[in-house]
């Protein structure tokens, strides 16, 4: 392939010329066991016995039994996403909500518990403290929704023309929980294919404000966080195999991960697939397809063909999850690939996203 | 005071302007234990015992023993900077060395050792991808100098304009040393005032580079880890009570930090304080004090009296501690404020720098 010489929005898109940087420069160069399964969140292992070789260890040798406890290491899952979305506020969200949530999601879509939050600001001169303040409450707001703390920060200000408006970086950290095992290897055909509710509607929300376009009825971000619903799913007895939340690149590019590489796919069945009136009309009218528009408040997960009720049942009664449906399965043919059974009887290949779709989404 | 109206790049100074938006809007909205002593990183203990109630948990509870080994939580420093450094490369460094070292050391002089470090990108349309290629190498190169693992990231692309360049947001988890105790209510009269060397580089450099100054010799910026320094100190049986690295802001924000709501003061000896030719002759020149231009690599750390000749003689024999030197110290009056005792036999205030001095800087 020919070298990349300038960074294109599409580097930012999250398809396939996001994952070519990725792989090419970033994976190559930093290298470590931690990055390379390229996860949502990073899932480490804090261990003052593995970790301060020489000082005076405080943690009991792994797997050592006292009182009925084993006691162990503690993992940790470890994620950052910047946030520069445009337009600030949107129906349903604004950057400081979605700069916990997104976050939140990220953390809990591996299997933690989110906990500790930090918050980096690059602001532009200039910039209306009234619009700033907002911004903090709404990031308050969220945290406390989500039980997360913010406890560490930083504020960089730029001049006047070389930052548009604010920029927000968050970083987190949560507990993985215990026994939970989310991994792509335990998939199998048969398993099925889970999300809780419609698709769309945070990129079509934004995209919406930021052309002007008005509707009938306004269309709202589903942006929020998702630890409460993910945590009363993994909570149960259920058998979850593997979860993410498809944002950028929406659901077709998330799926395409989930498949990459492996001995099985992904049949989706179109007419199962909640999307809404709204969203259906303005990805018509502006020529977007539902599948690759992002979402902010969104888990897909593949759940054991066994546990597919117990599912629907937890995720049905969570107020977030009410529209929870099963919208397609595992199979053992075509490997590697995502397939859409059409509504009207026919069939298609989904791939990852491949462009610019909708910058600045999130 | 007046309520702010805009944000100006005064904000971003690390001066008064800085704190006065941290505690009239961050902390008063984020407000938490963790996030109220405004540490370079935050102190955070995981405990699954604590945090994951309901859950089955791992760890032991806290303080039990066993085999002679005290069983307790993790504590973990977690912490986080954005650099926007204009121009990306200087003397002595790049926006990429920068983005490690400095959340290196923000890790390091609370008193943990810096493991792991995310990484998010918000890049300019059309940067060229060499540069970021020389920007990320020289990430890999700092991270594998430091001993921390880059192990999670994001990268965001806004359209041409929108950004300047590229800024770079990093976080860092550390683990909090065993028997270390920093904390500035350990701080008495008496104790000493010590730096790692010459003060100054990485402001004067960065600022000559940027506005075209041509010396003699060029002035390179100090930019660099100081994680195995620190953990010399830290390692040996020495007494310190307290350290920080004066980055933004430079030696005189930063010692007012230290003395801030305190019943004690520090007094400072000019004639100690080390200041090389270079960035003597171009302060002068371009009316800036040395001792409020930011460093990158430099630690000030107070010390008991008795054993300042121990910590002079372990910093002096570590490659980042050759110019050590004390220069002042604790004294019970005038108390919360930092005096300069100049060369001339004055005597004169020290005040936390008040507007911005020289934005993006790091």
């Amino acid at each position: 392939m020919k070298r990349i010489e300038k960074i294109s929005l599409s580097h930012g898109s999250g398809g396939e010329p996001s994952w070519r940087i990725i792989s090419e420069l970033f994976l190559k160069e930093f290298y470590n066991p931690f990055l390379s399964p390229l996860t949502d969140s990073a899932i480490l292992t804090l261990s003052s016995h593995n970790l301060l070789n020489g000082l005076k260890t405080c943690v009991p040798p792994l797997g050592k039994k006292e009182a009925g406890i084993s006691c162990r290491d503690i993992k940790i899952a470890f994620t950052t996403d910047s946030y520069v979305i445009k337009p600030l506020f949107f129906s349903g969200g604004d950057i400081g909500k979605l700069a916990i949530a997104g976050t939140v999601n990220d953390l809990s879509v591996m299997g933690s518990k989110p906990l500790f939050i930090s918050c980096g600001l690059i602001i532009e001169e200039g910039f209306e403290y009234d619009l700033l303040e907002r911004i903090i409450l709404s990031m308050k707001e969220t945290a406390l929704d989500s039980g997360v703390q913010i406890v560490t920060g930083d504020t960089k200000v730029v001049e006047k023309g070389a930052a548009d408006g604010i920029f927000i970086n968050t970083a987190g950290i949560g507990l993985v929980m215990d026994g939970v095992k989310l991994m792509r290897e335990r998939i199998e055909p048969g398993d099925k294919v889970i999300i809780n509710g419609t698709i769309g509607e945070h990129g079509i929300s934004v995209i919406s404000r930021r052309e002007g376009i008005d509707f009938e009825s306004e269309i709202e971000s589903d942006c929020s966080p998702l630890n409460s619903l993910i945590t009363s799913v993994l909570e149960s007895t259920a058998d979850i195999k593997f979860m993410r939340d498809p944002t950028r690149g929406g659901l077709a590019s998330t799926l395409n991960e989930f498949v990459k590489g492996m001995k099985w796919g992904i049949v989706l069945n179109e007419n199962d697939i909640p999307v809404s009136k709204g969203v259906r009309a303005v990805s018509d009218m502006l020529g977007f397809d539902p599948l690759y528009i992002a979402n902010e408040g969104k888990v897909v997960m593949v759940v054991s063909s066994a546990d597919k009720e117990n599912v629907l049942k937890i995720m049905q009664n969570h107020p977030q999850g009410r529209d929870t449906r099963i919208i397609g399965e595992i199979v053992s043919s075509p490997q590697g690939m995502v397939v859409l059974k059409t509504a009207v009887g026919g069939a298609r290949i989904v791939d990852m996203v491949s462009g610019e779709q909708l910058p600045r989404i999130c």
